[in-house]
């Protein structure tokens, strides 16, 4: 097999793009059968809608569930839209339940019962449980999948266990690194890892060997919070329990990887309005649809601050540098507001900020703005007064400054705060608000200071 | 012991504070020994320095090392610095290689000595080999404890190899999901599933159940493909090899999941110019002077808009109507251009742009700006005209609106195209930039069309 290297996947896409343009079928097939499904979805993603449709007909049926599930929402729903109902219902019969769950929302409704009727009595039962939680919860995350032993017995029943399992099912469940311990009711007790099974005595007990400090995770647990647990304890599974504390699925990191992923992607997405599951390649009407909205609040936001200057237009219209400068005094503001926010989303992502130190954090906030803010007052009052010759004018201009930066970092502080308290992203709506609230009051500072002070 | 809740986290935080303020250091310290060491790093980051120090003192010596490679880059360096010489290398001796790896500059020339002097020759030779891979490689995320068995030995060979690795180390190197398989030259050949090892006939040999899909990774590969490979191929080891295809180490998910969050980390952070390693709680006048730069490039840039606006002031002084409306010319054009930055950012993080598609990526961009100049166009000539009364001057401001939309979408696009090939991260530079030329565009194609056709 060759190695997935860079090269190789440009050389692949190229090749492909190549074979699609000769009509050569076949070829094309056997470059795409080579790519795991995760690979195959980037790929797809790659591809604009048309050609997109062509090399997804050339998909193995048996790997496009997976791909499925691997896709962004936009191209996922295009590639649903384009799989007929029979091959689709095939398809997705054959994946995980935390994967089927994900998707289910998105099939169509002669799938899902196609899906439904085959399930046996108690792969459905399992499912239904999955559907029960929200897919951001602990519940909505993990697979039903999880192998659990009793305290009691010893690593060599234990170990029998297994080979009945794998003799039964094929295969053991991926990301096995334990096995769950639960007592007679099914309430969790603790893990025995496989790497014991490999290297301990057979005739020892598991209760003597199994991990008792690894808490299983509550179904109705944020997914953030179940990053959280993995990234701190280096995870690779771990227990889901009901409130009773029964043992009822099991997350893998592999999951919880996609989900820091989506989560990083909704960081850059958002802060432009703009929807992680959008479709790099989608047309270019969809496409503006969704960001005219984005625009459109972003207009008021800027009338908002226009209507500001046009209260002083007499003041412009006597000192025309003043339309000239007010802008500098409205972009400094926005800018120091802005590294306040990435600080204070940052620091409410990490859970660093918190009731007990949140004034500390706005006081210091403060002091930068005001430190900052006196630096650079220095240096335009130079720039100022060599420029329009009125150091008047620069006195103006650097008073305007500081009091627009400390105005500035305080919003990016409170502005985060106050969201997060919402229950509102503060990375999606964080931006806009803080370039209102820093344009409205740096055009009103600098305009109105000049007004009571040069005019 | 208790749930890791949230509840119980603030709750500990509170307890510490409390414990603290009263001067009940055994309280504090037992409480702190609950912590795993990246709850720890946490703990210790959500504190201002000087109680930060405090609760350092009261860390168990043996958990120190841990939680150093756990935490942020300045509060890392606090620690250290206040950590003596004999308990910090103490400390550190405990690491996995590729965490001391990360570490290891940043600690003084005594504590190197003292643990370079007490190494094994053969552990001090592994070290060495990592520390010549850059830390941003697979190289330096490998650790070199990766197990590996020949391909001809029976299961049940590989078995006892684990059970007197386990009674000589005391444990099997963490995330063990497989061994690697490597022939007499140390070539890496393939792996075997620790799950097989639990599940299957103990006579069978490894080259009949071994995985041969799985392909290595080379050293000197990026940490971001590193990265990508783990998530499209849900892995949670991979072995490294050298130019010679030698296994010389293995890389886990743990570290995998630490760089992608640590990505998304910088993604927020750069965006606002600062580092992702900045101290959430630094004092006032460090966090102040390293933003201080950052407001001095936008001072550069806002400076330079300021100067298109000058070269119009005659304009805006016979009509001051102009300098109501030409920050949002500038800001329109930014937002749009921003949405392009995040899109293409994204893009190209997840691979799906790449020089095939690039212009096909820039078409559809300069529709999408083009489509939502007009949407917008049409409603600010509504407002503008019944806000100024003056039709003319809202056609102009239309024209305008839609040109610095059409900029800022091709200048959001190409932006970190070129950005990428210099490599230069966008998310850091790509905003600045792009602010600039929306806003000396928006402001020099506004005031200019105006001067041509109003004036």
């Amino acid at each position: 097999m060759q190695r997935r290297s860079d090269e190789w996947r440009a050389g692949l896409t190229e090749s492909l793009g190549r074979a699609l343009a000769d009509g050569d079928i076949e070829r094309a097939g056997i470059e795409l059968g080579r790519l795991h499904p995760s690979e195959l979805a980037d790929l797809l993603e790659s591809f604009p809608p048309e050609e997109r449709a062509g090399l997804w007909a050339l998909v193995d049926s048996h790997t496009k569930g997976d791909v499925l599930t691997e896709a962004h929402g936009a191209v996922r729903r295009q590639l649903i839209e384009q799989t007929g109902v029979d091959e689709l219902a095939a398809a997705v019969q054959r994946l995980d339940l935390d994967a089927l769950s994900d998707i289910y929302d998105e099939l169509p409704a002669g799938v899902v019962e196609a899906v439904l009727s085959v399930m046996d009595a108690q792969r459905r039962e399992r499912f239904n449980l999955v559907r029960t939680y929200p897919a951001d919860t602990a519940g909505g995350l993990m697979d039903v999948d999880a192998l659990a032993v009793r305290p009691d017995v010893t690593l060599r029943m234990a170990l029998s266990y297994l080979s009945r399992y794998r003799a039964e099912h094929g295969r053991l469940p991926a990301h096995s690194d334990a096995l769950m311990v639960t007592d007679l009711a099914g309430v969790y007790i603790g893990r025995l890892a496989v790497t014991d099974l490999v290297s301990l005595d057979l005739d020892t007990r598991v209760h003597e060997v199994m991990d008792r400090d690894t808490d299983p995770i509550a179904a109705d647990t944020p997914a953030s919070r179940v990053a959280r647990r993995f990234e701190d304890e280096d995870l690779v599974s771990a227990a889901v329990v009901d409130a009773g504390g029964r043992l009822i699925g099991r997350i893998t990191v592999d999951d919880v990887v996609d989900l820091i992923r989506e989560q990083a992607e909704r960081t850059v997405m958002a802060g432009a309005g703009l929807d992680e599951t959008d479709d790099t390649f989608a047309p270019a009407v969809a496409s503006a649809g969704r960001r005219a909205i984005w625009l459109g609040v972003n207009l008021i936001s800027a009338f908002t601050g226009a209507w500001v200057i046009s209260l002083f237009s007499d003041s412009i219209d006597r000192l025309v540098a003043l339309a000239v400068l007010m802008p500098v005094v409205a972009s400094m503001g926005g800018v120091a507001g802005t590294q306040s926010l990435a600080l204070v989303i940052r620091g409410i992502a990490l859970e660093h900020v918190r009731p007990g130190n949140r004034s500390r954090l706005l006081t210091r906030e403060l002091s930068v703005g005001l430190i900052n803010g006196l630096i650079w007052a220095l240096a335009v009052v130079l720039i100022v007064g060599l420029w329009f010759g009125r150091p008047g004018l620069g006195l103006v201009f650097a008073a305007a400054l500081v009091l627009n930066l400390v105005w500035g970092v305080a919003s990016g502080t409170l502005i985060p705060l106050a969201l997060a308290r919402l229950r509102i992203d503060p990375v999606l709506a964080g931006g806009v608000i803080l370039v209102s609230l820093t344009d409205a009051f740096g055009f009103f500072v600098f305009l109105g200071l000049a007004t009571l002070m040069l005019l």
